[in-house]
């Protein structure tokens, strides 16, 4: 017998992929577009277009029940709509509307991005079996989701765990969404490389200034790159902690291309939990690399997608 | 025909409230003892046996069927113990287990009392209506609760919503917890007076240097007792937008002694929400003063029994 699968995509700045999934989470096709991301509205719909019909176009599309969507935020899930930061040409875009055209008119679920890899951590990753856990993504940009409750936590609007703008220094540099001492503005990845060149750190003959050379140079000993990091790890520590205390959340995993430096960044994010994690119900916190690869996003759009199609909030997730 | 009623229990530092509670909320019977908080645990449980003892020898208490539990923190509501930071006698004291021993074996449901004045508030007061709400209380020190999905959220132990101890200020002043730059550090009572003061602020010819006397002296245009309630609201309006950043609350109702002090912490705090709470989904958030009196840890602690005999965490609630 063929079970159903759900149509599942993941929009991002730079790619949107797509992809069939059966209810294991496995993807049984796959199709990609690069994201148009500094063209009109129309154009960048016409590549979400492209990436379904190509889905619609392999045999398997006939079992397709529903269409989940992680998308760069904020998303508005009540409206349908997304306007992510690095699209500018998409404010206020009825997505789900249009998905909903493209597909014949299946169900279609939105999420943030940031949820739709906690799904996906919680379904299959480092989140498992763990009812109440933060998810995050440290990269270019800090995002996150929760599950509390042991189900996924999108809130009204399917943003809620956007960790990287909560201030943990109210008096500290401006950030770009406009408040002040934000975890992306100290944690993310292009932050901790311009404080690294701040404050003196120089790049080898490759001339590579990323994260990801800050992280060699700190694994190599290098004193600046290493404070970087550990003031990456600080900023972590006391948003994970400010969660802990709000929510009581007993893990939370990291995942990422700054998740990615290990221990560089994880050995001070435990050393700084216990300074920021001080009462006694959110001592027994952990934090732990993620488990999912670049599928993330994928898999938890169409945890989101069963889930919705199942017509609970917690089945798949 | 005679409804049901609950037993509620307000565990605080300085007094012990009691009281028999219908099913809307409406105090039937009262009952208090001074919270004995320098003896030793045994001397404190009996003065909760005193209070138990009165009610249960009121005609009422033969229609009693839980017993709701509200106390300083932290409680362990897993492990049906208390260990309030003013009380060290008890130190995961087993509250649950003497309670229900003291009243016969009646089911007894335990909360922290943030969480407890939030689900007063929910309820009867300021938050009602709203399916995502923080409700805090500002004195002595800085408690709260949340309300997600339409329903109290607790958190597995019973502490959720424990705003006062997140680090809006990484590198600020240690706080008695432990963590630095917690949002009590900055916006509690004592920590506005102290700012006051050491920043030349001098109390009248009664000697008042409480919260209260410097928001009289902020009302009368003190700019040093203006700026001390500024700070507390700035860091108020961090921490508000932090838990509207992570979980989606559409509402902060803010009570206590320190909320009591109306636009002189209202209107800064208003004014700093905006300068936080930057991205689109917290853009529509609301602050309020808290609508209960001294009554809603009464209001709340009935509120969380009423739901548990209920069998579901929303009865009530």
């Amino acid at each position: 017998m063929h079970t159903h699968l759900v149509a599942a995509l993941d929009i991002g700045g730079t790619k949107i992929a797509g992809a069939l999934v059966d209810s294991h989470g496995t993807i049984l096709v796959r199709a990609q577009r690069p994201t148009p991301a500094r063209e009109d509205g129309d154009t960048v719909m016409r590549a979400v277009e492209e990436v379904l019909g190509e889905l619609d176009a392999s045999p398997l599309w006939g079992r397709t029940r529903a269409v989940g969507i992680g998308s760069a935020g904020p998303v508005d899930a009540g409206a349908g709509t997304v306007s992510p930061v690095n699209v500018p040409g998409w404010r206020d875009f009825p997505l789900v509307e249009r998905v909903r055209a493209t597909t014949g008119g299946l169900p279609v679920e939105l999420i943030g991005d940031g949820v739709a890899i906690t799904a996906a951590e919680h379904w299959q990753g480092a989140a498992r079996g763990h009812a109440n856990a933060l998810c995050m993504v440290v990269s270019t940009g800090v995002g996150g989701g929760l599950v509390l409750n042991g189900q996924l936590h999108p809130g009204p609007t399917g943003n809620a765990g956007h960790i990287g703008h909560i201030s943990v220094d109210l008096d500290g540099d401006l950030c770009p969404c406009g408040a002040r001492g934000c975890v992306e503005r100290i944690a993310s990845g292009p932050n901790i490389a311009r404080r690294a060149l701040e404050n003196g750190w120089r790049p080898g003959p490759d001339g590579d200034t990323s994260a990801a050379a800050v992280a060699a140079a700190a694994r190599a000993g290098d004193p600046v790159a290493v404070a970087s990091f550990e003031r990456a790890a600080q900023a972590l520590a006391a948003g994970i902690a400010a969660t802990a205390t709000l929510v009581e959340i007993d893990i939370a995993v990291v995942g990422g291309g700054v998740g990615k430096a290990g221990e560089v960044l994880f050995a001070p994010l435990r050393k700084a939990l216990g300074d920021y994690a001080t009462l006694s119900f959110v001592q027994r916190l952990t934090v732990a690399p993620a488990q999912m690869g670049t599928d993330a996003g994928l898999v938890g759009a169409a945890a989101a997608a069963l889930a919705g199609a199942a017509g609970t909030a917690t089945a798949g997730v």
